[in-house]
């Protein structure tokens, strides 16, 4: 046995959080998850469960009876979505603008689907032409994608692609844990089958819980596979015709079981993150879906422009780019990491590294959630421009936070 | 798109969690859990990953170095170590004492193993000499079971077990959601290859992560599962000459990376249910593990006694009762269902129902983590005599709380 160290009393720094997610948490959901346990089956926690899905309806802008959370990280929710939904051998096209792409071939690799891709470059998006040609040949079942993927600060556009699914009986999967609640998102008039998405982003909460929302076209292909479990199976519980789902937690089949009037016994519900979730879709809500995206479009218009003016280089194509992300490239002059910690040690805010081919060469700078707003964008843009003027990178100096503050307005 | 209600601020009622879990949390874990974010890669943020590993070595009475978080609910544990262990075809030998027994053998299925059960009554526990001839006839891979099976309120006995698996080169795995924290869990002197836990039982926390440990014998099979995944991979990353696990959210070989040195990237920790069980080991072992077990033996003897004082009989084999949990049969007279409504609606206190053969039979009652105290006991054991009273049930009025007084002392 080791010693027994108990640590100090928790007490993690104040961070500024203007990278590509986890980000600060409003205050209100501070306060929501530390509020009192009760039971899984109480009537006010089955009551809580059914407010939530009536939410994030509205959330997704969906009529979807079949929306509820998975309990996990934003990940779990889209395992949870692929492996309830492809059988073995199932075909499932995923157009890759980003490591998220990757990401879904990855998982749905491992459930044993045949994957195709349309391999997009990194800072771009994908044309609803090559959607269309690939399904054409392909004919998969499923079509997945990343609506925003931050890795490359694009944001992948879906009305098209979802009439395209629609018109060719595919059914349209989006994992929408960057983009939710910063940028448009019409689950129903996008013809969406299927989404997933985290807390941890512009809906401004914890990492930990991934809301999920199901057509009724896809629940009826996720119940064609359903086996109620061992232990508390009885004879009423009759068997879906297709193969079982390869996964117990992830088995949404059952999964909404529990969410629904049988509330058959499955995991117990994460009581604390649900209340973060909870709190998360009321403030989204109270003040307004499309004021919560212009705020986003503001701020991160702001920040873009704010970099600019200091003379550095974004990345990507402009026209396509989040609202709430934005990558720029490092200046040569400086190591970027060090930059970054810089600007943790000395200032407290924290932005992003990035992944593969972008590695070392760009920065991605969040503004999201509880962050989208003016104060963090020009006190990330001052300090920024403090920490490369130090290091002697020739940027414009005292335009930056100027540039941004005109995007404010007056 | 339906109405836009924002439900009411967040404010679930008082009740006392006297069931088989969930239960209510410590008050620090509650403030913990509050507690500012901080980014997936600060320094601060994975320090208390850090911290959180050597905690629950402690918990766990281990010296593995693998020890740490999944970010789901204990089933989502479960999973992971199943999934992460068990290749396609992989022999698992399961003991069944009740309904969470059933679950590990429906997940061992779903991943594709072999299993074989050994059926033992609800209200026993599972002869060693059992176990020791299944393994000789069926040579699995491993042996999984459950040490505290709420479902019958009973505890398995694991020494011998993990002395017979280390003598035949059998894996040992066991849940010890419910158990842990509440009666003795010596994971390296008893020989467990592998654990799984949940935060929502006597460790008094939320339900949402499962503490893992895994032995270096362990580590090794699953790493003979390793590929990292796409999108992060590299040239450096080699594949393990085994099957891939199924999983990506469960490939514990990846989220030890997440973990380790390497920090490659996995999910995105869910930080706040991190808080929370860092708090709650921190509570364990700050109380001391011998204590803290005591006091649920303590209040657990106490609960039962009282029960019987009432002139209720308890469910099981008492000499296997788990310390945390009593089951106890409802007497004729009364609507088991009813008398739980009772309780909740005039006193704030919640029992538990049962599963499978147990239903509508035996209520199970429970005093655990932060409820494993005289208050909670004696109140419960009022309210019920009061409860049987109202209904008339012949009880031994005025017996039971006094009786329970004598088991805490003068």
């Amino acid at each position: 046995m080791e010693t027994n160290p108990l640590f100090e009393t928790l007490n993690p720094p104040q961070r500024m959080l203007m990278g590509p997610g986890p980000i600060n948490a409003y205050p209100r959901v501070h306060q929501a998850i530390s509020s009192a346990l009760i039971g899984q089956y109480d009537p006010v926690m089955t009551g809580y469960m059914n407010q939530v899905q009536a939410l994030y309806r509205n959330v997704f802008e969906t009529q979807n009876p079949q929306t509820f959370l998975v309990d996990g990280t934003a990940r779990a929710g889209i395992e949870a979505v692929l492996v309830s939904v492809l059988q073995p051998g199932d075909k499932v096209l995923i157009p890759v603008i980003g490591r998220f792409g990757h990401l879904l071939c990855e998982i749905a690799h491992r459930v044993g689907a045949t994957v195709q891709t349309i391999d997009i470059e990194w800072g771009e998006v994908c044309p609803p032409e090559k959607v269309e040609a690939a399904i054409r040949e392909f004919q998969p079942k499923m079509l997945a994608t990343v609506q925003g993927d931050t890795s490359t600060t694009m944001n992948q556009p879906l009305a098209e692609i979802g009439e395209i699914c629609q018109r060719h009986g595919v059914l349209f999967y989006c994992d929408a844990t960057a983009s939710i609640a910063g940028n448009t998102l019409n689950v129903d008039e996008w013809h969406l089958d299927a989404v997933s998405a985290g807390l941890q982003k512009c809906l401004g909460g914890p990492s930990g819980s991934a809301p999920v929302t199901l057509s009724e076209r896809c629940v009826a292909v996720i119940n064609r596979r359903k086996r109620v479990e061992a232990g508390i199976r009885t004879e009423a519980h009759q068997d879906g015709e297709d193969t079982p789902i390869l996964s117990n937690y992830f088995d949404l089949a059952m999964v909404m079981d529990y969410w629904g009037p049988e509330r058959l016994n499955h995991h117990t519900e994460a009581t604390s993150m649900l209340y973060a979730a909870r709190e998360c879709a009321r403030l989204y809500l109270e003040e307004g879906a499309a004021q919560v995206i212009a705020r986003h479009q503001q701020a991160g218009r702001a920040m873009a422009v704010g970099l600019e003016a200091m003379g550095l280089t974004l990345f990507g194509n402009q026209q396509y780019k989040m609202n709430n992300v934005v990558g720029v490239y490092i200046p040569e002059q400086i190591n970027g990491e060090q930059a970054r910690q810089e600007l943790l040690h000395r200032f407290g805010i924290e932005i992003g590294t990035s992944f593969g081919p972008l590695h070392g060469k760009i920065w991605r700078i969040g503004t999201m959630g509880y962050n989208a707003r003016q104060e963090c964008v020009l006190m990330t843009l001052a300090a920024l421009e403090s920490v490369l003027l130090k290091a002697k990178v020739p940027v414009a100096a005292g335009q930056t936070v100027a540039a941004a503050m005109d995007v404010f307005g007056a």
